[in-house]
């Protein structure tokens, strides 16, 4: 199945615009080290590399171009791929002559870089091919090929180039044969989920067999050897690969059991949503049954026990693990925006196998809040950490909040996340549909001219709609193939109704799952009016979130909305909103870029003048909040953020 | 001025009895590793030494009565200096000659230890004396002499033991000999203060002036040398003393800026009171009224700004430390018991040279509530840490609050709180009174027999009182001396009225500074009541306490109250104190060894079956609210605690 998609949002474009023409060659120059820039630590740790990103340069050592040795992660080599990805889907987007120019040289780097065997890793490639694959709790050695091979396949299905494919099969074999359960191979597996995502993809390109299965080998192995990153770390000799790693609890490495026997989602956030991706391809993929059930026990312990309300998971920044269910504190959490973005591609892989909107509602929660605040309106500075309560005092004198950046920096040590927004921003396309047989499922409501090569011809699609912002998406569908077909638009949970118009018919369509299924008669156009009722909406926490209990976030559409300082003052924790509070939602072109703005009557306690502890009644002043988008906050210079706001009854004893 | 003071209080008698009767000789046997016990570390970090304590060993081997090597932390030494200190108290409370036989054997051990030039401290004796004195920002070699020389002169006090000072002045001696302003000697300091309260009781109890100079050289000489600690251990080739500890923030040793120039209480929490303890007993000593300022900024710091409505202090885990002003989480603050029991002792000082009665109102906050919580009601049982807020889940399985424990371990890898509480319960005698030329301050109310011998004559105060827990307090003062002489009683905080009765007529006493004067004439007997109006108070904090708002802590008299899940269920944050709730007080003899329980009615929001997130209405059930002490809890097995219950208008939607 081909496909074409053109996104043509307002909003979207924007993004996608500001990604190719400020942030692609943003991080091109910090990945050459001429970007003038400072790299900050993205916490409180002296061994976070920062001096430099050095990523381009370990290339052009390992390719013998240049002289000198590593610098950077065990895993700075992703950073240039992700990077290649994202060149990828902007030329597929759009062709541009120079910044092919820029992606062929770095196929040509990375392809003198690879060892003769298909191996390719700079670390080991500089500092000692003799240490390769013998301690990959913190190596990320085949987390880095994967991130290639993801970049290759990418960059062979939008321009067709041979080459870099070669790299990557020649890549995938070395892997092949270095690990397996045959004898003489390794059967181990690499402490960060990556590699399996890759191998997939390279299946799904090549429909080579041996692709799959060593991605399932992988998957399968894992959890079984909860000892094999410690063994292998007692005999190790060679360079420093984060060592040290394998003493974190096996639940950093999702390590504790066999995949088929974790019930809950343990470590690491970014790994577990990786590997999550990875099992669900496999599962929508082999039809695997047992597959399946993994995924969805796994999905719905993060969406419904360990997901903050933005899309945010990790909740501590120790291990920048999973907890506990309901464990959700708003100012200490992790939320990495890498994490939101691989919630983003797990879900994108349950909708292959299951039409149920649930998947494509936290796919939308996690890209217009979390993943959507991890990068400054001007592409250009980036949040790994993303709170729901900022007090940037404490950031500065708290060790404790250390990783909570109240602004974003222009690059991170651990530079994992910037790259990973460039090519989920430019791959956005891929997310709004999901075709299965006759039937197109409309996951993302974004403005966009698509056309499906179904089997029996084509059905194009044009969505016409200001949303996110606006409650109304117009459809031109057009099925120009010889058989009935169904479009299906997802009812997204933040919409109170939805009405829908066929061909300026008000129609009552059947609705599945979250999914309303409209007909289109072979060779017929239809226009197709969704109208949702869109309401400001209060939402609670459930009671086991301690944190939340007795506040409430506000909502409006798929965004979250925040309050923040420059709008309402400091103290925003002494803030409340009664419960009967009036709302008004207004657009406002002149600021963020334009948003639309929430403003509600409030409260606000006042006990600034009295002892550290008293006894008698508090002062209280009424007040006038105003909420903006989450994803648009610290735009505006330093200053507190807050999410989740108490509600009160009244305002007793306001002056 | 000699005194001599009886405890007779119920309250109290149990705690002193059971630490003379249980905790003394349990703590013996640890330090002997004959106890059968399990030591927890404190938090999750893999360095804390847990396997035993072998502190003792630690001394037989450095006196070369035993073979073999150093265990535990560079301050090992210093969990028998205040065992000792606290068998010198509880010796002069009551003689014990078995008791006796142990100490004076250890004083033996000890002094064998020493070597010839008065150097003491085990782990250099063992690992290389030829390090010493050279590594100061982890070897706490000052830190343990310091506490040597408190036990000392504590010993020698209680049964005027010769040996044991003469040790301490030949320790003191070796450490004036190497430490100092003077060519060749060392200019520095340990990087945990403690040496300088040692030397103001040796110059207290010697008279010798190079003691008062040498405490004095120490803490004015703090902060001049920034790099110091990081310069030593740049050439130290010794065993390892905590290395590493250099390059913690300069804040944590207080080392950031000349103590003069300190405005704000930063770092290590115990470090900055111990530190303050000895700059207050050396502004009392010498009448110096610029460090009395610095005293009185950084007390002012520390109890309106950083202090916990427990009396505890320290803000955060990480290097156990102050944070900034306000910051004052419930669940992963630190409040450890040695701070607590420091900040005592900086009160006790700031007694001598201010009579104001704020010194003593923290002084009991922090006696009643933290300090007290650090040990289990059977004295066996002891919190490093104690939270105000406790899920004992969360303390589980999130890393950032593996510090937060949920109920008391048998024994801590660092043993620092439990033989500080063992030597500040045995020495409580000494904080209930300050004597200032004629007249005698009661800072606490404790049931006790009381004489002063004062320059013309005695005075003797009986107090009877079922204080903490009664409202009044009957006092018999007897004036055997020649001139008029003044009583002066503490109007407490928590009390909303006093009257005071002198020989059955109610009088109006003069009131300065929280303290009612009473003049008793030569030669004379005073009968005095006091009767204070206590009442369950509601407590709110300062706006800036971003965690405390719209909260209350409950708290009647010296005690802050808190709601345990065994009493309350499960799920503590779900429950709210209506604003016009009624209260009531009864005492309970038999649970916790006898407490006041105060109960209220309250609501508990019960969204358990909702959502993660929801849009509608909560569901609320009204309860009843049930408080104990919190010094109390935990002494019911594992369970939520919480001090801090958010206050409610009303209880609207309640089924």
């Amino acid at each position: 199945m081909n496909k074409n998609i053109m996104i043509t949002s307002n909003f979207w474009s924007r993004y996608r615009n500001l990604v190719r023409t400020e942030m692609i060659p943003y991080q091109w120059d910090v990945l050459n080290d001429i970007a003038k820039i400072t790299i900050e630590r993205e916490r409180n740790d002296s061994s976070i590399p920062n001096e430099k990103s050095h990523a381009i340069e370990n290339f052009k050592i390992a390719a013998g171009r240049s002289l000198g040795t590593h610098y950077g992660w065990t895993f700075q080599d992703s950073d240039v791929y992700k990077w290649l990805e994202a060149v990828a889907y902007s030329l597929r987007e759009k062709m541009d002559p120079e910044l092919e120019k820029k992606a062929l040289e770095v196929i040509d780097l990375i392809a003198e870089a690879q060892e003769p065997d298909g191996y390719l890793d700079t670390f080991y490639s500089i500092l000692g091919l003799e240490h390769r694959y013998k301690r990959l709790a913190g190596s990320h050695e085949l987390y880095c090929m994967g991130h290639f091979i993801e970049a290759a396949v990418a960059y062979y299905e939008a321009t067709g180039n041979e080459k870099v494919l070669t790299v990557a099969k020649k890549c995938a074999d070395n892997v092949d044969e270095n690990f397996g359960p045959e004898e003489g191979k390794i059967l181990g597996y690499d402490g960060h989920e990556e590699i399996e995502i890759g191998l997939l993809r390279l299946y799904h390109v090549t429909s080579e067999e041996r692709y799959l299965k060593l991605a399932k080998f992988f998957l399968m192995e894992r959890g079984k050897h909860p000892d094999f990153f410690k063994e292998q770390a007692k005999v190790y000799e060679g360079p420093n690969a984060l060592n040290g790693i394998e003493d974190m609890p096996d639940t950093y490495f999702q390590n504790h059991a066999p995949i088929k026997d974790q019930a809950t989602a343990e470590g690491h956030a970014v790994r577990v949503v990786y590997m999550c991706t990875a099992l669900a391809d496999l599962a929508a993929t082999t039809g695997d049954k047992g597959l399946l059930e993994i995924c969805k026990r796994l999905w719905d312990n993060i969406t419904t026990k360990r997901m903050f309300i933005t899309g945010g998971i990790g909740s501590t920044v120790i291990g920048e693990s999973f907890t506990l269910d309901y464990d959700l504190p708003n100012d200490t959490m992790y939320c990495e925006t890498c994490a939101a973005i691989g919630l983003m591609f797990f879900a994108k892989q349950m909708l292959r196998i299951e039409h149920d909107a649930k998947y494509a509602d936290v796919m939308e929660r996690a890209l217009y809040n979390c993943a959507l605040a991890g990068m400054a309106l001007d592409g250009k500075h980036f949040f790994y950490v993303n709170p729901l309560e900022v007090n940037p005092l404490k950031s500065k004198k708290d060790p404790t909040k250390s990783h909570v950046k109240p602004v974003r920096p222009a690059w991170l040590g651990c530079a994992c996340c910037p790259p990973n927004l460039a090519r989920m921003i430019t791959s956005l396309d891929d997310y709004i549909y999901t075709v299965d047989g006759d039937t197109v499922y409309t996951n993302l409501y974004i403005a966009s001219e698509s056309t499906f090569d179904l089997a029996d011809g084509n059905i194009s699609i044009i969505q016409e709609t200001d949303s996110p912002w606006d409650d109304n998406v117009r459809i031109l569908v057009s099925n120009d193939s010889a058989s009935e077909k169904a479009i299906a638009f997802r009812y997204p949970y933040w919409a109170d109704g939805l009405s829908v118009t066929v061909n300026n018919s008000l129609i009552q369509p059947k609705t599945d799952d979250g999914y309303v299924y409209i007909d289109i008669a072979a060779n017929s156009e239809s226009n197709v009016e969704l109208v949702f009722e869109v309401n400001i909406r209060k939402y609670h926490a459930n009671t086991s979130v301690s944190e939340d209990i007795g506040k409430v976030a506000i909502g409006r559409g798929p965004f979250i909305y925040c309050l923040e300082e420059v709008d309402n003052g400091k103290q925003l924790a002494a803030l409340s909103i009664p419960k009967d509070a009036n709302f008004s939602y207004k657009w406002n072109g002149d600021i963020l870029n334009g948003v639309g703005i929430i403003e509600a009557n409030g409260a606000r306690i006042d006990n600034n003048n009295a002892d550290l502890y008293f006894v008698g009644e508090e002062r209280c002043t009424s007040t006038k909040l105003k909420f903006i988008p989450y994803y648009a906050w610290a735009n505006r210079g330093e200053n507190e953020m807050l999410v989740w706001v108490r509600e009160v009854t009244d305002r007793l004893n306001i002056d």
